[in-house]
């Protein structure tokens, strides 16, 4: 039996991750969750599951949950404090960090430093301080296992094989709802058009991220930590159909693949199994049925978050930091309407040119960093604002 | 540094190998070779590789080759007993076994009962003898590595998972020249519209059987054997651009394929580099150049050698041994212009209903049945031989 604790449990992938549960209630048990604000789902996932800690994102939300609350069950906290009490606590073997943004960054290092196998289903957390979350793992000896159907793909395509028989890796990307658009195209669409994800339904900040292929970019900087590879050995090709779901070249030039139904309670299961694998009672992937697997060279003209991704990870550790805080806020003021659907680039681009700051040293420096980047392109915001 | 016996040397295989060897020659040296009849290219390959050991088909092939020989090559023989002598010599570690049909089954004896790695791209060995073989490798120790680049490719995705996470094996064929058509139009094609396969280059015996889906026949019968599956969890997938060689899906639904250049030296650089992989000078795969993978289900109707395969793999173990020895011949009678396309299978399936034989239990047995089914054949293409 392993024992989970759950952060983000209300969104996307961690109601996924309860439907895993549910799936294998004889392989594991919930025994922390925590969530952002939505404290009624919360409450019956609370009445369910059980667990023995629970932490949201506000003292105000826990309050609004306080008189549903069963007896035994201890509340961690709110925000970060909170996340990292669950996934702190004695009784979790694996922490499933699904949280969207940079919150649980000290609730994954909590995680490592307490021993806790770490699923990774957040890009963040490894795109702001990959570099200090993998020592740490390394230190103590602690998994990190990629959750995102990308770096799940890479992680079982790798299956413990030595790091010099890998020459590349090859990250597929949908292509987002605009494939094949131009910039001037994309000058005039809404958050509605950009949230029709082709392939992949999920929460509203990675489906934006996915139309402007930052998204792509921000895995580009997370496999590099994941797999300590260096940007010139990760290469992106767009494949509208969503089944490989990434790829690695080998040193004689030989390619492995995986592909899968587009389901995250996969590479979910296969987080929560690992080194084992247990059956999954979805459809298998028909590939007569889906007839053809395009590629396609991705368009970094049109979109530029993808080009900006691979500056930043080129660059000191300082631009992912920053190009991931300009990030959130371009498309947090984009889904709001505030702006245009092609200042989210011009937005980070710009922050990204106006960063002085060295490489951050501590979680300090970084939290830091983050802090100015997102002031600094909340002014950009201002300045390029739609009248709504 | 590794040391190779080649059976088939002047072969297609054979002349592959012998490039990876060129092209590793600080990794893999030749100590044995063996061939067919071309002595000229033969006595090349000696002059060039400087075997310890070497054999021809016939003793008249080693006669004329006499005068060439450095004085230090030991001759091993003629036929099926010069092949094993080779693959046994004690220098010997890694056999390859690329001699087309069923002449090198007691040197692939010899060589596992002598501890030498089996490095197979030879299909006829384990559809005749796959229990025998596989049972003598077992104990002995002994790995029978799949040179053919889709057992190769299935190799290379379990990559050492255990069995209980493997739930199907998928294996690609590109349809052959004739994928698309039907029966009527395939009564009038001639051996040379059937040697024009669209994707590899191959012998004419492996070609033919390409158009005919036998080869894929006998690549289910081979993959029962080396991967230890039941019919059932073996499939077929048309592929036309052969670019994904196999695939394999696991217990949780998720599929992990190999992908690569259509180029036999990488399966053969990886059975001698196995369990390294050594750097290969070819280019790599550009999926966006491929641009789409195709999958169709087969044509087993048109191409009814498949179906006939998969109905020897579940009967008893003599079927396959029929329907090998009865394709042979028809084969070997296409390509002489004897008999039309459509007759290959016609004789195969009135071959292996007129079998009553037991399962053989010895090489003795396989032998003999093998024998029975060649003359049964023979006589039935007697009776629809075309006049020419």
């Amino acid at each position: 039996m392993k024992n989970i604790a759950i952060l983000g449990s209300t969104g996307s992938i961690g109601r996924n991750a309860l439907a895993v549960v549910d799936a294998h209630a004889d392989r594991v048990r919930v025994v922390g969750l925590a969530a952002g604000e939505n404290a009624e789902l919360f409450a019956e996932q609370i009445h369910r599951y059980r667990p023995r800690i629970v932490a949201m994102a506000t003292a105000a939300a826990l309050d609004s949950l306080g008189p549903t609350l069963p007896p035994d069950v201890i509340v961690g906290g709110a925000g970060r404090e909170g996340l990292a009490a669950v996934a702190a606590h004695p009784d979790v073997d694996i922490v499933l960090c699904a949280s969207a943004g940079t919150e649980a960054l000290e609730a994954v290092l909590a995680g490592i430093e307490h021993g806790k196998t770490i699923a990774l289903a957040n890009k963040e957390v490894l795109v702001m301080a990959g570099g200090i979350v993998t020592e740490a793992a390394a230190r103590r000896g602690v998994s990190v296992l990629p959750v995102d159907s990308e770096h799940n793909a890479i992680h079982q395509c790798l299956h413990g094989r030595p790091a010099g028989q890998l020459r590349r890796i090859v990250l597929t990307a949908s292509g987002g709802p605009f494939r094949g658009r131009n910039t001037s195209d994309l000058s005039a669409v809404s958050a509605s058009d950009a949230l029709k994800h082709p392939t992949w339904r999920m929460g509203r900040k990675i489906t934006i991220d996915s139309a402007t292929l930052m998204n792509k970019g921000l895995e580009v900087i997370e496999a590099r930590w994941l797999f300590g590879v260096g940007p010139s050995q990760i290469d992106v090709v767009v494949h509208p159909q969503s089944v490989v779901h990434s790829m690695i070249e080998l040193t004689d030039g030989s390619v492995i693949a995986q592909l899968g139904v587009t389901d995250m309670r996969l590479p979910i299961q296969y987080a929560f199994s690992y080194p084992e694998r247990w059956e999954a009672a979805l459809p298998p992937l028909d590939l007569t049925a889906v007839g053809a697997l395009e590629f396609q060279a991705p368009d970094m003209i049109t979109f530029p978050c993808l080009a900006l991704a691979y500056r930043a990870l080129e660059s000191e550790r300082s631009l992912p930091v920053v190009l991931n805080a300009a990030n959130e806020v371009a498309v947090a003021k984009f889904l709001e309407g505030r702006i245009g659907f092609t200042a989210i680039p011009e937005i980070i681009e710009t922050t990204m040119r106006a960063t002085t700051a060295p490489a951050p040293a501590t979680l300090q420096d970084v939290r830091a960093l983050d802090r100015w980047a997102r002031d600094f392109s909340q002014e950009l915001v201002r300045a390029v604002e739609l009248k709504v």
